[in-house]
């Protein structure tokens, strides 16, 4: 059994995970920058160490300084939260190689699942839908020009080591192609050292639906319902909800299924999202798998009842699942906002700054998971997720009502802070999302009309 | 339909109201006194009208101001949330003769249930189980001496007029039966202007269970499942749960058949509550009707997922129950702490002041109701609850587990503010609680213990 859980991540996840750690009567050990020794989660957390400087690099990335805190306090597992190392399998292997639990799945699961290309093979095999596209990584780029001709345009040229919305790009001219490949793959090489780039039809006016799965190390493998993340500005997302407005209970189910399936045939473990396209049709492809806890995961457990970090402690302590898919029932609708600290009026340029009033909304059916409080200052050096207000009602009508309510009492002040608080109620109350129908593209809509 | 609602009440509960108003898109009205100017309701209502100085008669009591209040802003329904004048046959009248809605039973049920020795009646004739007591008041000493001898000691003597903990005397030897009930009826004449009392016999080592009931005015009554709130100090209550630990479902069923019938017979209407205790044999009876929403409903709220003020401005607009019986379906176990500015270590001697770090706690399955924030005021001017928490879980020991959790991320710091979390969490400890063995003399075997 674990003991004591080395946070490796910050921010609001990091709090997130020592909340359920403590539940469970885990120890806690969290590391941190300079930037964060003020933070609400070294204060909750047992031990904290210092690891490094502000810059991600020499903190947060840095595995010798994490191994050494591990080694310091006692840790015996490390929950990586998301970003930063959570999907990287060689920061997996070496955790294993000090003896100590990574909360996620097995490094060679990461491996390749982290490599889209592959992941996409394995799943096209597993059975699961794809857009058309490359089954393989493609070098050469006049091969890549004749592929993308052959599917017809648009086209999206991905990263293999890419994922979660990041080192991809649209190509809607045939005559573009060619810059749109160099510079994509140049892109790719320079962030993730890994030039090798994909093909897939780039499918518009499409809904990105996920869902969420949960597996043991005894082959037990579970969906909880999907979540609907279309409301995304620059691929990254603003609003997610489940269950997916519109989406009949039997496609959900067939993407559930899928998903279950191509978890099993990758010998997933833990927490995973299989991430799809639904198109106006109703049909479903599959795009990739997150191998870690999703920013998005609390509306699940909202409808679901069920704690997810939980269930990755368990499961990396060897326990099977604690629910069989039977038991899996939703209740009601659940919605997630993220509010970041940014200015939208300035194309949401990071607006950080000393939080002078940080007042969180609360009240029936109204989650709040944030760092933030009243004194807390907000860096510049990392991504600005400040707050993610979660409201549940037994209706979508009713539980985007409670969001525009929660919003609306959320007070924060700071010179020079602003956040997407008025953004965010702005799509709320866009006819496309009142009516469940929006698409992928409802955030530069909203956004060329506020540009003319 | 009901527009705009006045919210005749301050602190945690002004706030509960104003946030489903806002849902439903109601206008919404709040009156204060000067030392609530600031208050975290004010900041969210439509409209604030302050009504008067901090001394409650002369603003939160005071009806032709709230009266002026509902007149100049156009309210056409009061919300008079618990306390104050919640449970007041004659305000509800007064609203009436104003053609406001009273968001409530009847002044008629009112004056009914509110007189306790009538609603004991009423329920004995509804064949609801009582203890062996007196059938009226009491007028005569001799008499209430010779009723009290036939019973058997002790005896509870209670004020017609008291309820909610306040106007009740435990006599436990005969001798000194005429001091205590000559002391009573003063004091309930003094507190209530109406010195009649009635006699109980007083049940050692009972739990506190209570049953939620909501009605309509077109006949319909459901209960929404029991909270037990035996951990209590002086009759007031600290923490509540659901469901009550231990009991059989066939044993709540009852008690939830039983608050039904006993509803429709008082022509009862919103949301109410029926008090019963439980004796160590599993045997209930009835005690009192609340004709109000209780500080405590917010645990019904998170096993039902049902709106409980919600249901109630809809049943005063003359809506229908939104639910059937049958529609009422209990996930879960929800537990409430109730934190007071209060200092335990002086005999929880009220410790207001100014809330220089507020920090509620957050995250997964864990609501707050509270009108704290950074910078706030709490007054000595009216009762110390600063903040309402509650947590869910699959099962009792997590919910448990998350209470705990969440009080200890509470963070409250202000010169003089002291509260009653650490006082809580020591009850959450004991092993009587743990074992949901506990009944209504728990606070005090702690308390004795801490004394010796």
């Amino acid at each position: 059994m674990i003991e004591t859980v080395l946070i490796a991540n910050r921010g609001e996840i990091a709090l997130r995970v020592a909340r359920t750690c403590r539940e469970l009567n885990l120890r806690t050990v969290v590391v941190h920058s300079t930037a964060d020794r003020d933070s609400a989660v070294v204060r909750l957390a047992d031990r904290a160490v210092q690891i490094g400087p502000p810059a991600a690099r020499r903190s947060y990335l840095h595995v010798p300084a994490i191994m050494e805190a591990a080694a310091q306090t006692g840790a015996d597992a490390i929950h990586p939260g998301y970003g930063f190392l959570s999907e990287d399998a060689d920061f997996a292997e070496v955790c294993e190689a000090h003896g100590l639990t990574f909360i996620g799945p097995p490094a060679s699961v990461l491996r390749t699942l982290g490599d889209k290309a592959t992941a996409r093979k394995l799943m096209a095999d597993a059975g699961l839908p794809l857009l058309p596209g490359s089954t393989e990584t493609l070098d050469s780029a006049a091969e890549a020009k004749d592929l993308a001709d052959e599917i017809g345009y648009p086209v999206i040229i991905k990263a293999a080591a890419g994922g979660g919305g990041r080192g991809m790009a649209v190509v809607r001219e045939p005559s573009t192609f060619m810059e749109h490949y160099q510079r994509t793959r140049a892109a790719a090489q320079a962030v993730f050292e890994d030039g090798r780039v994909y093909l897939e039809r780039f499918q518009e006016a499409a809904r990105h639906v996920e869902v969420q799965v949960l597996c043991d190390q005894h082959g037990n493998a579970i969906w909880l319902g999907e979540r609907d993340c279309s409301v995304q500005r620059r691929h990254q997302k603003l609003i997610e909800e489940t269950p997916a407005p519109g989406l009949s209970p039997e496609l959900t189910a067939r993407m559930g299924e899928a998903s279950v399936r191509g978890a099993l045939a990758a010998g997933f473990v833990g927490a995973g999202t299989f991430e799809f396209l639904v198109d106006p049709d109703g049909e479903f492809t599959f795009m990739e798998v997150n191998c870690r806890i999703q920013v998005e995961h609390p509306v699940t457990e909202m409808v679901t009842g069920i704690d997810l970090v939980r269930e990755q402690l368990l499961v990396a302590a060897g326990r099977s699942l604690s629910i069989t898919q039977d038991q899996v029932e939703r209740r009601g609708v659940a919605i997630e906002c993220r509010v970041n600290a940014e200015d939208p009026s300035r194309d949401f340029a990071p607006a950080p700054g000393v939080l002078e009033e940080f007042i969180p909304p609360g009240g029936p059916f109204t989650r709040v998971d944030t760092h933030g409080f009243t004194g807390a200052r907000v860096t510049p050096d990392y991504d600005s997720l400040l707050a993610k207000v979660i409201t549940w009602a037994a209706d979508r009508d009713q539980a985007v009502a409670r969001m525009e309510r929660a919003l609306a009492e959320f007070h924060v002040r700071g010179a020079g802070v602003h956040t997407t608080i008025p953004f965010l109620a702005e799509i709320l109350g866009h006819p496309l999302f009142r009516d469940g129908k929006h698409t992928t593209s409802l955030v530069e809509q909203v956004l060329d009309i506020e540009r003319k």
